[in-house]
């Protein structure tokens, strides 16, 4: 029997402790997707406890003692940081199988120096000790950032940030950078409440008036400019699915000024005007050498109750199964047909998609990069050893496997970076596996080439950090 | 090389056979859902032969030995018995990798005391062999059940159903219980003929002339409370895919009453009047805590020749592949939202939809019970080692796997209690590997808990039998 | 550590080396569904070298190419042989995990000697290496296909082919027979430009003037009929989606001769037309005997630009994901209700559909033939050790796997017959792992008859070669 999650977890060949302990155990990380705070690392306070750090925000924990029958008071409520921490433990004990346990025990070895699995047993204890080595340390965000060898930092902002706290962190001198990423979400949803004084918001930002359907346009690109300027390199959208109804600037202005004007639209109009915004946004992201990363396939505050009283981003999103394959071959095709398709990397939620994704890609490759168009790795619901393995595994039989442009966070803690190396581990499991079965040649340089590539050089490369 | 199928059949670690052999194994059984007759139960009549136990009812042997090539009339046609067997022994040989070859070969050894795998070569000898075990043995339903170690036996039952043999069973002293579910799929199916028929036969049950829609839910709710008070817990329905569309109880009522004179209505107002119906059993169940058990998926009597010849659940049934995220979301949205939504188990046919289910439970829990929306086990098609194993790490990647309510046999056959020895086995075998892979700290304590769970508790618990 | 793709490659216990060494690969081939040009077989030319060989015709190697970043003068332009073969060699090395790696190194042990792995550092070498072997060699089709064991060939035509070179192949005295396959697509395709011409070419071969839809019909049943002379046993259509829209016989030729006249049909009487094509082809080829292959859901040309600079079947296809089990399961039944259900494979190229077709197939089972509706083998894009055993998994949980017709290679290369080989490893390791566990009985004489009947017997027995 193994011991639990010891220096060679996940590891089970020799091969694989060779390729992630050699090599991926030493490379940098390029978080190329999170939603960290900019000014939080700015701000850069020291957490006042494992509660506050681990439990003050993520959704992934209160889903999981929900789903054990822990009180709301207890996750998002005015129980005592310790008493949520004790229910947590207890919950986590019965989370077999679930990457969450595998998250918590890795931050414990690695921040805390604690070896002991959380349970209900041990969840008091582990609460003093934790408290302990944070009194005690530095758990400062930008000391977590520096140690966990992080080099690259692309957090999701609004065009109409300012991204003040971005420009400051540019002027400090850090063994990091923070960059800013575009996700024009809120210009994209016609069709939410909000829409028109969001627009208003937007014509501040890009200092215009906006009036008819290209001024949306006209704001959004200069937006565009501004981020670039300030090093933003990527582009992110959430599809909950893939829109695509091609309509003229004529009749999408009609769509938008009724929305502007409070009229619901339909959803083949959302679509048309979507879709117009994207083939823009898309020209222009391909102009700016910019990667369009889009998120496929969220359903997202699925329970009203709870969203009402507690807001977006609490838990209680799950994955949707629209089909995705025409619309989105037609929405890349259009960018492609005229020249504008930017580098592009597609992330399916449900993993049911992942063969469409993975041969998707091959449609749209070029010679402007290797991996033009890449299937992005295994993602929130799917960042699982089950969920990565089979997303490595379908790149690998669909495509090159070797140029993936490998793992980001999508996380709102500081300590997540744990899951680049549980990530890694998972990685070199499967191409040890390979090669300990003869079915990839045992060539210790091309091997090494393919873990560095796939842990930070692939990205770099890819996106000109 | 293993034994064939001996004491440690698909355990393939020393965790996993400390785990079956230790705990899972000394668990009774909780069969939450099976289609057993209560009747049958009652009568408690010895069988002829192996022939009737195993070839008079079973769907999935008549399919699979037509796909083999066997005519019609060995599968529910004049041959003899014992031809019958002859056939299904040959065709069971050439099923490799299908679960009816273990749970014949579970069934043999258990209830038979024969090792001998089943082929063509030795279908002669073991159906003597079998047929003299029962000659000489007590192989009698109540019997079965008992030496089975099962304690509760939840049958499927319309709500007309007057539940005579339940009570006739609740007052003999047997060492299990015999509780009714209750199935109102006749009442939802206001599409197919016989709806009008069914609704009078209703309204007989209940003891009022049913006249307009309310009426139906009046008759539903006052058969409910009859069901409760012989014991029911559980209700069911079998949705071929989920239907939600919100109508005010006017319309719905024009389409009911529509119906009544035998227009056939479109499918957006069958799905209005059983989303009516619905939100109003919801509540009810809710009201009387009983779990709601929702079966999705199933595209029944595909083979229109053979229902005409003969009937419904004659193994022409198979997997559909609607989207079923969406309208699922709302139903339970609906009923969470005036806080209404009963206890909830999700079970679906097409193993697409794991992920879906799997993220769907997370955003309805609460503190009412651990693990309120539970994702049923792997059921009908695959109820299978694959279909099992992905339905087990869905749950533990995206839920909490200690909480599950566990298997259930959803059989028609006395002798198919083996299917829990197979989930268990495969379950143990799934937990054990993980310990053993250092990826589950090795906590005996916290392991019996859940394995024990798994196996019992968290069903007996959950429906508070 | 295994040896890179030794004798046992892929065969990981020893029964599955049993299974394949001493029953699978002495098993001549069947090939049962292919792109090979009879022409070429006629004309049986030696190649020129690897390149004319490999990538002259290859959209796998040309995706991988392009998805490395490789410029399409390379693939499909005006780069010299050697230049194409040292991108390609490059590529290849960064394909871990793709079956075009496997296929490539099967490929350079059989037909040329050479076990070195190529990747860029080897290229140049094994280029000058293998094009020595082909100089002083036989490469001729007609030699590759007799050395690799092939006893029969169905190649892929158009009703209106005049089937010139299968029959002046049948006069040679060849180990191996090729025959032809039916394949109708253009008389479906309605929808698509050139359907008019496409239709006149066809009456025109059948000596007749197409006036109306049913002289369509009776022009591909005298194709059909004169396809049956020339040994013809397998009909094949591609479908993108599953069209099935029953209309009757006056609608679909008001909908026949408005696409005739250059009208574009809406979707709905494109497919009420195919509809009533199938319908009456179904029955035809349950007449003749053959078997009806169908292959659901690729996705074709998606980049417009591509298509028009180097048209169909260069790389630019991937997969779709149609709801299919509702109108599959109709159009099955429509036939099986008339009594004229053929034979049918049926194959789809998203696995997400596994279990709705491997449940399918047993709702239209017959004594007729052991497993007359069979699950087609992982095919194109599942062409893969995950796709074929998740077929075989499918097909073995769900259905008689030891009646599985097996695999064909769908190619376009004559060296491609070690896909053949490729399969026969994969199953023999899934079986054999399978009986190493105890989970199927070791009995010698069942395995040899399951084994050669998946490689070779089944397959010759099922559609009476």
């Amino acid at each position: 029997m193994n011991q639990f999650m010891d220096r060679d977890f996940l590891l089970d060949t020799k091969c694989a402790q060779h390729l992630f302990h050699d090599f991926a155990e030493k490379m940098p990380i390029c978080d190329y997707h999170c939603h960290l705070s900019p000014k939080e690392i700015y701000e850069n306070e020291q957490p006042s406890d494992i509660s506050q750090l681990w439990l003050s925000g993520d959704h992934y924990k209160w889903r999981a003692m929900r789903s054990y029958g822990i009180d709301e008071k207890y996750c998002t409520g005015d129980a005592t940081p310790k008493e949520k921490f004790l229910k947590f433990g207890e919950t986590l004990g019965w989370c077999i199988g679930n990457p969450l346990y595998h998250w918590a025990h890795i931050e414990l070895q690695r921040y805390f120096g604690i070896d002991t699995p959380l349970n209900a047993k041990t969840a008091e204890e582990i609460y003093e000790k934790a408290n302990e080595v944070i009194r005690d340390g530095d758990f400062r965000p930008q000391t977590l950032i520096a140690q966990s060898n992080v080099k690259f930092v692309c957090t999701t902002d609004d065009p109409i940030d300012d991204l003040r706290y971005h420009k400051l962190l540019a002027a400090q001198d850090l063994p990091f950078r923070v960059l800013p990423s575009f996700r024009p979400d809120k210009a994209l949803n016609i069709n939410l409440d909000g829409f028109a004084d969001y627009i208003e918001a937007l014509g501040e930002s890009a200092g215009i008036k906006i009036k008819h359907f290209d001024d949306v346009i006209t704001a959004l690109l200069k937006r565009a400019d501004y981020f670039n300027e300030v090093g933003c390199k990527v582009s992110d959208q959430a599809f909950d699915y893939v829109p695509y109804v091609y309509a003229d600037e004529d009749e999408v202005d009609k769509i938008f000024k009724k929305a502007m004007k409070g009229e619901e639209p339909q959803q083949k109009d959302t679509d048309k005007y979507r879709t117009a915004v994207m083939l823009a946004l898309g020209k222009k992201y391909s102009e700016l050498g910019w990667a369009m990363e889009v998120h496929i396939g969220a359903m997202r505050n699925n329970n009203t109750k709870k969203f009402l009283a507690l807001g977006a981003d609490t838990g209680f999103d799950s994955v949707g199964d629209c089909e995705i394959a025409q619309p989105l071959s037609a929405f890349l095709n259009a960018l492609e047909a005229n020249g504008n398709l930017p580098k592009t990397i597609l992330f399916n939620l449900n993993d049911k998609d992942n063969t469409v994704l993975a041969t998707m890609l091959g449609n749209f490759q070029s010679s402007e990069t290797a991996g033009k168009i890449q299937f992005g790795p295994a993602w929130w619901f799917l960042d699982t050893m089950d969920g990565m393995t089979a997303q490595m595994k379908s790149l690998g039989n669909l495509g090159v496997l070797g140029k993936f442009v490998g793992m980001e966070t999508d996380s709102r803690s500081f300590t997540s970076y744990g899951r680049h190396e549980y990530f890694r581990r998972i990685m070199c499991r499967l191409l040890g596996r390979w090669v300990e079965d003869g079915w990839y040649a045992n060539d210790d340089e091309m091997l090494r080439q393919i873990v560095e590539g796939i842990c930070y050089n692939n990205a770099v490369e890819y996106f000109k950090f």
